[in-house]
């Protein structure tokens, strides 16, 4: 997986640790029918222990791992090894999550080890000062997250996401830039999107959903619909 | 998984984050042959990615985890979570190992996870003063371990381990006691036993073998000798 | 400073990192006056680099550090040296706060440490499961400190405080119980001094009183009150 | 204290962890006398506990914590206050030490509280890669000191100190940079600073020094010198 295969828009579902065994794998497989009929790039997390059920039953997402130490194969007892999710069919992974938070050396050494391996580094950042800084280390996408704003549901405003976008390609124009702060619904996906995300995702609007299947579906195709209607006025 | 079900003495291979994948699985087959023909009780060890793929090819050896986290579903990105475990087939979890040491309100928490969903606890001490403390929370089994000598090939002396096993059966004499410093060799495996350990188990004696499956096989085997001659004097 | 010289019952003001410098200073010099008028045992805790200036400034309380990495003279760049600590005035350090928490290695070395410089340990326990394994490391003071109460406003119940007492010195019965889950008032502190804990303390409800002199003043005093009325009793 | 007032070249005297109390104090005093006769700028790391003790004792050094949290007066237990260390006499502060690396969410928190109180941040970088990002967050000055160098007594080489430098100016060329890995003598420092180096600095090669008073004399001799030296040829 090379960064030239991921297409804009892209959407990130990232179940966390809400979904696991056949609960997840169902809303993977309805994510990959739903990738198999657009342009867009779709990723689906999933718990370490159930990459490789995801990817055995998938084709078209992009299997994500949620975490990844910089390790090589050796001791590393109870630690991530970049190796065995690659085995299992994991071809990106976050980094730097809220929830998971590196050491600067940490995240470096992650990213060497992803692209070793040719896997898509999805790193987070909490701040416009982190996001620069993410970005000399050239991730192919960043996510900004301000932390103060997850799981709200107040969605990053207009601003905020025309500044980060800018400081980050000011910095370094390669880099895909998620924005998913607050993402809740699909018209919250739409107008990311169309605010100029190259992409974005979401956990609790999935999976807290009276129905995720239908959320899940709805906010794929606003995506798709809001980078085509964006591509057409630019 | 109940500790009702696990035979003394038991072997723990715990390949860490040596192998993976396909190179895995062959010797977890072979051990799994091993245990079938045999009344000890054999663990394995897998990355968590691999514990589902370990799971389906096995039917004797007990899959283990190698770190746990104390969560529930829900957030905890890049954590590991105890319920996608268990679905993927693991009964067992290593914890508070030197390489993932835990704070001790995070290993309270894990055991209560572990307790819950019915996982063996294979608690890990660096000391006798860190093994006295451990076994007030009534840990399946209590791994000794003396930081200073993992890996260097040095058994421990008779003395530490007899002390050892007394100060752990002294505070709460459920708890089976684990030795497994400088196992290199299955003659250490024999000593280890003999010398009043409830169980053992090996890393690099093993994957650094120049036969790992000879070695895998010495060493289970000499762990049944050894019990069967102990028992017999006993 | 050893553990014979712990008067019962003691009490601990804790300003935490809401004071430093000349503000700390002036309660801390209110707390030796209070202490030398009293049986009780005063410990008072600060940040790391006011430790001199306070010891230097009273006779009567016990200086206490909020933390103590467990290390000796060496590397150690950031952590916080047992050594410079007690040159500085410290006689006793707080261990595994839940704003602090350690692993149980850590815990062990840094409670190594204090006993080689003649330290008192305060260690502290998060639920009762965590109290009965820090018991079998010999702490001189055992804080109980469920999580979920710290700075709520409610008290510790007494069913709650009584079975902390007992299963703690069930496991080991030098050790001096502290309870300090929720205390707002002097009420509350002649509560659970009466309710037979050695010892209390208080972070919120004497640095954020409206007079956090007379809070601090009515505390010590209760506490003394308390124990010599139970003290009568017994 | 701004960065306006650091005189080029600096020389950082950072006795780590090996030295505290009076034994600290006298070389403080030392490089005090030395700094107040060169136009050189010296820093002084001291362990928290004696950063008032060697603050009031000195006038010409810049006092500087060896680690800051990036928290503001509350709770923050065992934390390290940065208005604490200020009040102390601080007026810089390391971040992220290869000994005690930072989250870069903390990293960023602890340089906006080190902004806020006008303290100078000296921030550590592992790799050229951790460098270059380091570098957008606007560290007053940063050091490049490549893990698997430090304590050697292999001086980084030409190329690297040339490379290094080259990128981080080019990222951001209003930062010193300091390199200091390997540094044992004072040829050492004269070597560092005459490739380049804005400044430099030691630990073992003065604390483990058969005398120390003169090592540290003979190396802020050497940085004064090479920088002269340098300045002529420029």
């Amino acid at each position: 997986m090379s960064k030239g295969v991921i297409n804009k828009p892209f959407f990130i579902f990232n179940p966390k640790s809400y979904l696991y065994g056949n609960e997840l794998l169902d809303l993977a497989v309805l994510a990959d029918e739903l990738a198999s009929k657009s342009n867009i790039s779709v990723f689906v997390t999933a718990p370490y222990s159930d990459l490789k059920l995801v990817s055995e039953n998938t084709e078209h997402v992009i299997i994500t791992a949620q975490h990844m130490d910089g390790i090589s194969p050796g001791r590393g007892m109870g630690h991530v090894l970049p190796e065995s999710l690659y085995e299992a069919g994991a071809r990106a992974t976050v980094l730097n999550h809220a929830e998971h938070p590196m050491t600067l050396n940490e995240l470096v050494q992650s990213m060497n080890k992803a692209k070793e391996l040719g896997m898509v580094t999805i790193v987070c950042a909490d701040s416009l000062a982190e996001a620069t800084a993410i970005a000399k280390l050239n991730p192919d996408i960043l996510l900004c997250e301000p932390t103060e704003l997850i799981g709200t549901g107040q969605t990053s405003d207009e601003n905020y996401i025309r500044q980060t976008n800018e400081a980050i390609k000011n910095v370094n124009d390669s880099i895909l830039v998620m924005q998913a702060a607050g993402i809740s619904t699909s018209e919250d996906v739409y107008r990311t999107i169309s605010l100029g995300a190259d992409g974005t995702g979401a956990t609790s609007g999935i999976v807290k959903a009276d129905n995720p299947r239908q959320a899940l579906k709805d906010m794929i195709q606003a995506a798709d619909r809001a980078y085509q209607s964006r591509d057409g006025k630019e």
